[in-house]
């Protein structure tokens, strides 16, 4: 399993992926409509970077760094991870976010932050504890899941190391 | 004092209030190098509503509400509030945040938050806590001040009642 930088031949990959998270609507505060379009302008376009996870020539994990405020906030980035059904339960997620914090690091970002990460994501939460992360915010019924309904959504925050 | 919603006439004096708040770097995650173009598209087009308040034939404030979140979160808006300075300490913050969730209840909206009020902004900070919000997060060293270096950033929230 190797992790590099997403090249345009690897968008097709990368919005089956998308395309079925996005589609769910249970973990990301996006339009479960949204097109292909918008979907790699929010992943790639609007991102520092985007990396792919790939195993046997086959794309099974993307996330992207993108600088989370502009002006006065830009030493902080966010990210987002996506996992493919079929790699699940292999630690790729954790490899991901070990693999997002160093290249973070390395362009020059002091912190990283999710601003929303789901109460009712309880692997993501207790995953992203365990890589160092701290809970800093609990923004009350911030989300309508489709299946239990209003759930809060957690600021996860770490600061990188120089 | 009216607070009416702001049409295309009144970009220009818009502007000259994001202008100035902007250039300073102390307040907003905005790039202090922000053009007039993407300064409007983030006040204007990228909103929901934008309102100003005009007194005597002039603009001495603006408002906008914007959809926090998209997707499941798109029940909670986001505010942000400009008072020109020479109608500081009038309580116009003040009507501008009452209007703005009357308007924003009206358009559905079942909650307001605040992403990123920085804690070198104590008029702001004690002014939302006045009005009913709550600190639901604070964010470390969030903000680089130009004049006091790193400052954390709370995020703030009001439930609309129906």
């Amino acid at each position: 399993m190797i992790i590099r930088p997403a090249t345009a031949t690897d968008h097709d990959a990368i919005w089956t992926l998308l395309h079925d998270v996005f589609r769910a609507g249970e973990t990301y505060a996006v339009d479960p409509a949204i097109t292909k379009a918008d979907a790699l302008d929010y992943w790639v376009k609007a991102s520092a970077a985007t990396y792919v996870a790939e195993a046997d020539g086959r794309i099974v994990g993307t996330y992207y760094i993108k600088t989370n405020q502009p002006g006065g906030g830009a030493h902080i980035c966010n990210c987002g991870y996506i996992v493919s059904p079929a790699a699940r339960g292999q630690g790729l997620a954790r490899q991901m976010c070990e693999a997002s914090q160093e290249r973070a690091r390395a362009m020059g970002y002091r912190a990283m932050q999710f601003n929303f990460v789901l109460s009712s994501n309880a692997g993501a939460v207790r995953l992203w504890h365990k890589l160092g992360f701290t809970t800093v915010g609990t923004i009350p019924d911030a989300f309508d899941h489709p299946k239990v309904g209003m759930v809060d959504a957690y600021v996860m925050h770490k600061a990188l190391a120089g």
